[in-house]
């Protein structure tokens, strides 16, 4: 039996960033064409698993519920995986938080106040596009909080996802990996198309200005936070093998769950009797 | 140049939803396997309009916002629209709403409170999974308001509408037209497919010997409020036929938007520049 891709992309302890090929294809026995074609397979039985697992939820069976949590820095491709991956699935049962700037009204709470309110109801996928991690990275690097709330964040973390895998919380963790370089490319593209202008903003290259700083922060948050569910880092630099890379991390996931069709709480036979006199 | 699909399928004035065949597939020509494809291409003018749509609400540019409601008895396939209509858009920009019984906090307030909430956000495409309807439907079937609370709802539901489409809101509002047996084949297709089992519940049949009183509330409904924006009567008695004309009247007003690419809001060349520097 070949190993997870789980198993395989997990990262834990020290982390050095800079030594991870951003254009690796770990896991994957093929090129862009067939990835496409295999995305494509895993879609049908994702579909599949996630209805029985939206059938459990709505019927009560059981209480799972599964937590997608996507970042990178900008351009690697959170939002292309809600689209190509989350796409694959059945929108009934997604529940995608776009997490931004917080509010004054947010500022107000715990950071992790509107984390917990966006977390998926039993039988439901949700997708996190950025995250409570924000607030230990550009809460680091931009110091919105200082050392001692940063200190205190990582533990809350962990206690927080610890609790929600605890409850029958099940969490897919993916930092999607580009380099710098993969990331001028990239932002050169959306400068040279009128369709991509709106996915820019000049605040992109002063984030762009702190790479170092926030590569280092990446490196902290996926050491310190990897207790209750762990850290895969997908290569990112190409956008086909990110794509099916988290397609499959989430499948592997739903596969573990063996999840089933719930048994009806009627009496099956009684209920077409029923329905045969009406 | 043929009429609109939402012009031959809008209904108005006093209506008799028995004079209606579930089972017409009415602009269409074609059959199961020409819908279908036809589904699939008008996904991908779906795919790109709605892109559009999303980042004039992204750039603010803009502040339309898009709304299907959905309503119809048990079966009419509410959730395979979800599925197959709005699974051809974008999870990202999809909001997707699905009313059930109020909660004893929701009963507290007014019948619109959680549908207000629920609005989608300049941007989107809300998809609302029964609504607002529901208190002039069972509301009135079970006898959960009084006469003259009915009588404001209704008044209540054109206000609210029309302020909606006066702040830039488009509403696509579809009634999923079905037969008594229509409904009668599908429950026992549901009763006899153990991976159906769960889309069912004793509590359908409750529903459907009230058959009648619903089809004269829904007769009422459609009549009184159709004043900020028609309602269209989609013949739903064929899946395929029911998945294209939502896919289609959807589909329809986002045309009519004439949406396009935002203009950037910096200057390019010197972006351009900036980028090249780093």
């Amino acid at each position: 039996m070949s190993p997870t891709l789980s198993s395989q992309l997990t990262v834990s302890g020290p982390i050095d960033l800079s030594g991870y090929d951003s254009r690796a294809t770990t896991g994957f026995d093929g090129k862009k064409a067939d990835a496409k074609k295999a995305l494509a397979r895993l879609g049908d039985e994702l579909g599949d698993l996630q209805e029985k697992l939206f059938a459990a939820g709505r019927t009560g069976s059981r209480s799972t519920r599964v937590l997608v949590v996507l970042q990178g820095m900008d351009t690697s491709g959170k939002g292309g995986i809600v689209r190509h991956v989350a796409g694959l699935a059945d929108p009934q049962g997604l529940a995608i938080t776009s997490f931004k700037s917080p509010t004054p009204a947010e500022l107000k709470h715990d950071f992790l106040w509107r984390v917990r309110k966006a977390l998926p109801e039993p039988g439901m996928i949700g997708i996190f596009d950025r995250s409570h991690y924000e607030d230990v990275l550009i809460g680091r690097v931009r110091e919105l909080a200082s050392p001692q709330e940063l200190e205190r964040r990582y533990d809350a973390i962990n206690a927080f996802e610890q609790k929600f895998t605890d409850s029958g919380g099940v969490l897919v963790k993916c930092f999607l990996h580009i380099t710098k370089d993969d990331q001028k490319d990239r932002l050169a593209a959306r400068l040279d198309d009128p369709t991509k202008y709106w996915k820019y903003s000049p605040g992109d290259l002063d984030e762009r200005e702190l790479w170092s700083d926030y590569q280092e922060a990446y490196e902290i948050a996926l050491e310190r936070c990897g207790e209750a569910a762990p850290w895969h880092l997908v290569p990112s630099g190409r956008k086909w093998y990110r794509n099916w890379a988290v397609a499959t991390l989430l499948l592997e996931q739903l596969r573990a769950l063996d999840l089933d069709w719930p048994a009806p709480d009627f009496d099956v036979a009684a209920e077409k009797k029923r329905l045969a006199r009406m």
